[in-house]
């Protein structure tokens, strides 16, 4: 690591600060379309026609919370930053911040294209974040140093992984059925046989196991 | 400690950070939905017609401001922070961010159920923060070292109290009784009383006192 | 500056960060409730309709550009934070949040009345934030050592000046008289003449001087 | 470097932190005024309605990225800031969190009054980026040392160059003629003509040429 100049670092840094402070407007802006109805009467009623907005706003949190942590986690595992990570994260950060504006669309419409857009904009945002990452690690050579092999197990295990949990869980919600659920049981059981198979064969190291 | 890696102090750095902006963005949006009325006549009709909005606005910047002081009191003891600690933030966090419309709710309404869910809300970030402090200093082994009985002491002073001082300073004011304002009496009797025996059986560090 | 330890700079970092937070969303804030008419004609139309809107919010903004400046100035000069520091700081922030409210105000009824309002809150601004310089450099030790000259001088200078400024502006332009200019010559010429007093007796530091 | 006290590093480093939190609010503020239509059907439909808004968010994320990028870009190659450079920075700050309300207008209006209303700000926000590079290489000597030539090449190419191509591309998108994209070409070739002369005549350090 002798080789990253104060001026990289430093980008990195500021990239990492500019990209915390988009997350924690686009979580907190989640509730400010929210307001309480005109006429309610007691606590239990004011829930009741509260319930799709407080839960949506749930959803989108976790949402928001979930790739925030993706986003520490990956960027935790960089150097350093260049020009074309900053690009790549904008077009992340961009999708990011239109999750209040389909947060909105799902609690007023709740019709299935609502889910579907709101499910595809999660899903967009998984993609971004995950170019952005087999950018750094594999073309940029922005991350530190690792085995090839752990750069994909990342990309698959930190990028990918929320945005297929959250659209599979969104889906068992929206549609009332266990198929997501299942899907969730499938993903975890396959990454957790990937993950024996590159510990057997010595090509995860020690940081990364230690993580999980 | 020596066994903090660099990665893991830079997790609860960026930890941190997230959380201000989260705290310093609910703040600032608590004032936001306040609009002036649209006929008024001199500034004290004006002070008249806006005088609840003002009040809640005054409470709820000032509960934000208690769990900012709380929660920067809190972290500044821990070394570093994992996943788990992140989950339990953010919904910490998640809680907060309805501040503002739980705030809305308290000004259009002012009735009992208003202040009800108000109160509620209070106490379930005061929990919710409680939970995170908790679980890092007594499960997840985040904190500097110190000893059992100070960690719950923390628990006790730093996470819980400012949540129940806030429910009966509240109390007080919505019932305009004297109850609230008792029951921090006796709180804050009990809790020095508890400091006192706690000082002389030599089991608070000086850090602790001096920071009280 | 060998007996401050690293959790109290961490202490001011973070509640400096955290102020910082707070003026750049109130900054950005302010011109969110400005809206485009419904009906322009041309671009000197547009213009001509917004003029009131665009003052008001080129005047908050220079407010809230100034206040940060001046906080920035005073807290360089703090080596350490406090609790009580904590509190006067989160309440001229409180007052600060609501300069976007005061701004709605002032251009949407742009009468005598609620000018007063305006030059009121920018006055206590100010006010709140002196007394939070006054406490750290004065009562609370938590200024870097100077001359207690040094330390008034830096209320009146630093503190004060802007929100007297501010008012003085503000007053000549609302009543397009000269007066609020006058009294900002004025201001300024005794505060120069302090000045070389303070430097001619040798009690300002050569930093004061430079920054000046 | 050796002459740069720590508070005149650290007032950069507050300026800087100030200035990536107003970014951050004004990409993420670009989406709040958007709402989903009324009536829709089918995904096609709600994408049809939405269409203009989309697009002017996404022109406008774009924008305040590109600035962004050009603000860390020129930032980094300062040493210290000081009480100039905190208005000239202000005063770009001020015009950039203005640009929610001309996208606002471009997708409410979308007329050419409204396009060279959004033009002109991007231009403003450019020139008013480059008026504080250009003092803080050229007059206030807070830049890290580099030869007068790059200091102007800087200015060009990483302070002016952003809004120009802003301004063409959204020229050539609104216009639908390919005048805007032609001239861009036109720019990078000679941008392109000047960089190799520089290089050629060893007056561009090779930092700068790496960060092409």
């Amino acid at each position: 690591m002798t080789d990253i100049t104060d001026k990289e670092a430093q980008h990195l840094h500021r990239l990492i600060l500019f990209s915390d402070a988009v997350f924690a407007i686009a979580i907190t802006l989640l509730a400010i379309e929210i307001h309480p109805p005109e006429h309610w009467h007691g606590v239990a009623d004011l829930f009741g026609q509260m319930q799709h907005k407080l839960m949506a706003y749930a959803v989108s949190f976790a949402v928001v919370g979930i790739y925030w942590i993706s986003h520490r986690r990956t960027y935790s595992r960089l150097r350093k930053a260049n020009g074309v990570l900053d690009i790549l994260n904008l077009v992340m950060l961009g999708l990011l911040a239109l999750l209040p504006l389909a947060t909105e669309l799902l609690w007023e419409s709740g019709s299935a294209a609502a889910a579907l857009v709101y499910v595809g904009l999660v899903t967009a945002i998984g993609l971004a974040h995950a170019v952005a990452w087999g950018y750094a690690a594999l073309l940029g050579d922005l991350a530190e140093p690792m085995p090839t092999v752990e750069k994909i197990y990342v990309l698959l295990r930190v990028a990918l992984l929320p945005g297929l949990m959250c659209g599979l869980t969104f889906l068992s919600i929206i549609t009332r059925t266990p198929w997501g659920w299942l899907g969730i049981a499938l993903v975890l059981g396959a990454l957790f046989l990937v993950n024996r198979l590159l510990v057997g064969s010595g090509k995860l190291s020690a940081a990364q196991i230690a993580e999980d």
